[in-house]
């Protein structure tokens, strides 16, 4: 479906920066050519208060502020002021690819200053780029690690320098920025270093790729914002250059980066989890838009069988600390569940560019299920304090983080305020700031609900029709979810509304009449008039959980789940350890007062010399009626320990 | 018990170099002050042929000349040339550490020459001595990363530079060497190397401690075979100064090289395991020396807690691939068991330091675990490949490892000729060089025998009355221990037999007379006359093996075990993949013509979009009676799959 033929959008919401209601584009995260879905952005949805707009709320207020705060706090924002001022290398601070997470921050503040209009933070950002902008060398060339005398070369580390990565970020926020306030400073800084990267690394330049994949998505989507050819042809070129060992052997082995199959040849993602991630996504963007349908197909069966093999209940992506990466398949051990942030956002990245493509709800359930259960666990409820990796079992109590100190390991037990590699906080803020264009797409026909937020959801069809709705809804604590039709529509149009995998015995209501919702889409066509109602009922109930057989770490065990939501049994509710339990499985999980319990008993263990041998069975005695907690708000309440997955007994 | 009243040595084998009879200490690897039990050397017992006496012949005929050959390839060796000759850094070869493969490599052959007198090996330790001696500064310092123009100051970077930790694999070479062959250059070299650690990390100089432990062994050791207190001393100052913090944070956390905690203070082995054991057997050796009962008491119960708690059904240690380290209690995933290689050899060295101190038998039944499932695992059949790591499940087939090049990674899932990091070939080879030693003990009373090998075994006790016996056995593949007693006694003495801890049910024959032996040492007095016979039955059959309830990566499943011998199930066997089994276990598994059999069957997985909901359980076909292979003869046979714990369907 090319876009060509959309009309102009109607005004949404007064908080929004006025440039963005006219943009041709408005305010998309992501914009394909074509494609089964057309995304709607952040002048095309408002989110309005619920789970989803706490998390917003959360990132206006502390969450960006508190980012801002630690990179300058760090010196990752002073790097530029020491590149300027002729301090580098000596007083250059942090890793080597600090640069990104200024980056990362500024695109949150482009979105976010998008979607409420806020002055403030519209100042603090310019102030941020003019120091960036300073940095820029004549020939569009931008990085605080590299190229000074006493640094190294530029691009002469390309399996760990992270300089194309670092523009990856920057273009990225040049997007957002353009996409919604429109051209300016940081926009012109991002064209300039992708002509840079353009002249590079183009047919006739370097002929290797960055050891971080992140530049193709980026460039994929310059290509569209501007409307340049050559970006998208440039991203073409590093996905295509990949995985032919152009970067070389390292101990973790080229799948690490990526580097030892082809893209349009690998079956299942491996190595680094967001490395890994980063490429799909910008694969995608440019099988869409060269109309590649061979390597949109190879992206979508690896990433559904990603998410058939090697992906936690959670959604999260990452079996292995060592590497950050993927492991084989089934191999998803709890307690070793790596899990970082960034691949949920990354694998949310990859799954909401495949349903644009698609259409398919698989990748719809994938976001919701990831966003639930990786992104939304990473902020603590101040905002203030972050999971980098999102362990599924907490065998020991983790110690509380240092507030004052960056953590120096990714994987804090604990919500950490900080990390001396902090990549993850600014891919929550980025996220939160631009949830809206998760939500709802559409097409010729009208309408598609993805995701359910209480929201105001307003765009023209091809056709020029205006089509709008109101979403009311509780969920995830309630499956109720009415959406109200705030035109009048003299043509027919189709709503579609996704029933998530998990809903089985889903109803949907349309004039009073009641029918069953199998899972996927339920559509509903008509000439709606205002005040129209449609509502869906969800399943919401918690429900036991299990695990295909060929998944070792969870044999004989199970979980519970409730809507989109993992539940988890942590030590505080418990009055005890969680690594001695089992859960009896009779009946189905109570719900009592808006908690969920389970029956769990727990045994004392008993200390042999060694433990194996004819290992007697647990003697646990009465089991008691125990609550759980959301996974997302686990390790809320002080150290503790935690399972997702309890064994039965 | 203080040895100082041992008599001399009677000559025992015409192959042993002559020197080594005569020695007081007999060719010891570990020579204790007092103990328990007095250790027997490479002079007092002979292994003859059986299980053990094929891997000393392997490493006489093959590993040790591979060893010789691979580090002058990769141009270890070479480093002490181009630092004579003033070719360094600029050629350097190899790891910070890599001098420390060729003193292991040394170690081995003195030990090998110490065993058969090998006088062409004998030639070629001479000739890699002189090499290594030209290096050594006037001061003592000697290593090949540091100190030269071009190069890292001495002692620059105690957290990774592994100074000492060389020093400490080159004073055991010496020790090795003193032991067996006299004091030499060798010998002397590292009597200078120690004397410079002394000096300049003594109480007045460096206050610190290296990244890696080895240092402190390697100290103690020489104090014993110079009887120079000093390094006694010094050995005992590494021990006490770590823990404290001094080697500063890394982003593994302090916990990676111990000194997060003092050892006397740790309670369970933690961080880098070989790092950790290494560190316990130093610990060990001070504590005895220095009649340091807390000091020991606190090793004594780290390692018991490490045995119960973070040990694999192999002996093997070590659960995570990120730091080489240790998991939580029962965090033992079978397919990411690092279980190195080297970590084996570390706690041999720890349980039989244990062992000789305490008496207890777990410490023995943990060294013959660890021997048969750990080191005999990692060379190949033709002693020139080897494991690094010892997983025990490998879910996919490796590939077949160029036998031209080292591996650049630790965790090949092939046995690999070399490794760019590579401790544990070497490791191994000086293991089954001083394999002997492992076997008996002596104390007042008469002797022990700890592990069952065809052997010759001749000592004298304290009053100076020589005792020998020759012990017959195929064990393990056999449970019968046949015991000759070789010299008449005019008075009694005791004879004891280690009976394993899984051996329920043995039986002892005396005289004919036959009585049930329990797990520990069953002894028997006499006055005994050259030609009686002690028999000793263990019960040597294959039996399924359970888990502890808190090991969750082994819920649902079993292995299964034959005497010490784990055994494994290879794809080469099941004539598919391992990763959709289950296994029947309503009988015991089944023994036909020395194979042994159990009953497996296999499914077909089904796979969904999403691998977790109501899970069907797995439709199993028929099973087969499949035979299993013992787990240290594993992936002998080309590429496979592998499983130590099956599913039980």
């Amino acid at each position: 479906m090319p876009l060509s033929a959309r009309s102009a959008l109607p005004s949404l919401a007064p908080g929004l920066a006025p440039e963005i209601a006219d943009r041709p584009d408005r305010g998309l995260p992501v914009a394909p050519s074509n494609g089964a879905l057309r995304p709607l952005g952040l002048g095309e949805v408002r989110i309005d208060g619920g789970f989803w707009g706490e998390r917003q709320r959360l990132n206006a207020t502390a969450i960006i502020e508190h980012c801002e705060a630690w990179v300058e706090r760090m010196g990752w924002t002073g790097n530029f002021d020491a590149a300027v001022e002729g301090r580098l290398p000596q007083d250059r601070r942090g890793r080597e690819f600090a640069d990104s997470d200024v980056y990362k921050l500024i695109e949150a503040m482009a979105w976010e200053i998008g979607r409420t209009g806020d002055a403030a933070m519209d100042a603090r950002l310019r102030a941020l780029v003019e120091r960036i902008a300073r940095v820029q060398e004549p020939d569009g060339y931008l990085h605080t690690h590299y190229g000074r005398p006493g640094q190294g070369a530029r691009y002469s580390d390309l399996q760990w320098g992270h300089e194309l990565y670092c523009y990856g970020h920057l273009i990225q926020a040049g997007v957002a920025r353009g996409r919604t306030t429109g051209r300016d400073l940081l926009v012109d800084i991002a064209i300039r270093v992708a002509d840079h990267v353009c002249e590079t690394f183009g047919p006739d330049g370097i002929d290797n790729v960055c050891g971080h994949p992140e530049i193709e998505v980026a460039l994929a989507e310059l290509g569209r914002y501007t409307g340049e050819q050559r970006y998208l042809d440039q991203a073409a070129l590093f996905v295509e250059r990949r995985g032919h060992g152009r970067l070389g052997d390292i101990e973790f082995g080229r799948s690490y980066f990526q580097d030892d199959v082809p893209v349009r040849e690998t079956t299942v993602m491996a190595g680094h989890s967001v490395r890994a991630l980063y490429l799909a996504a910008g694969a995608v963007d440019i099988a869409v838009e060269q109309r590649d349908a061979e390597l949109l197909e190879a992206v979508r069966r690896q990433t559904l069988t990603t998410l058939a093999r090697r992906t936690y209940l959670t959604g999260g992506m990452g079996a292995h600390h060592e590497g950050e990466s993927f492991g084989h398949d089934h191999e998803l051990p709890s307690d070793r569940a790596y899990s970082e942030t960034c691949a949920g956002v990354a694998s949310i990245m990859v799954n909401h560019r495949l349903l644009l493509a698609t259409g398919d709800a698989v990748h719809a359930d994938a976001v919701e299920r990831t966003l639930f259960n990786v992104v939304a666990a990473s902020p603590a409820q101040d905002g203030r304090a972050f999971f980098y990796t999102n362990t599924l079992h907490q065998r020991v109590p983790g110690s509380v983080p240092d507030v004052t100190q960056a953590s120096p390991r990714a994987s804090s037990s604990l919500r950490a305020p900080w990390f001396e590699v902090s990549c993850c906080p600014t891919n929550v803020a980025r996220t939160f700031a631009s949830l809206g264009s998760y939500l709802a797409t559409a097409d010729a026909d009208g309408l598609q609900l993805h995701q359910y937020a209480p929201a105001e959801i307003r765009t023209r069809l091809d056709d020029g029709r205006e089509v709008a709705v109101r979403v009311e809804t509780a969920y995830p604590a309630d499956g109720r979810v009415r959406v109200t039709v705030l035109e009048d529509a003299t043509v027919p149009w189709t709503l579609r509304l996704r029933v998530p995998d998990w809903a089985t015995g889903a109803v949907l209501t349309v004039d009073g009449e009641r029918r069953e919702a199998e899972p996927g889409y339920a559509a509903v066509t008509g000439a709606f008039a205002a005040g129209d109602v449609v509502e869906l009922d969800l399943p919401v109930v918690a429900r036991w959980t299990t695990a295909d057989p060929r998944v070792d770490a969870l044999r004989g065990a199970v979980a519970v789940e409730r809507g989109p939501v993992v539940m988890a049994l942590e030590s505080t509710d418990l009055g005890a350890g969680v690594n001695t339990v089992v859960v009896r499985t009779d009946a189905a999980p109570v719900e009592r007062d808006g908690a969920v319990l389970v029956p769990v008993a727990t045994y004392e263990p008993e200390d042999g010399v060694w433990p194996y041998g004819d290992a007697p069975r647990p003697h646990a005695g009465a089991s008691r009626l125990t609550p759980l907690v959301p996974y997302h708000a686990w390790a809320n309440r002080g150290p503790s320990t935690m399972r997702v997955w309890m064994p039965v007994g």
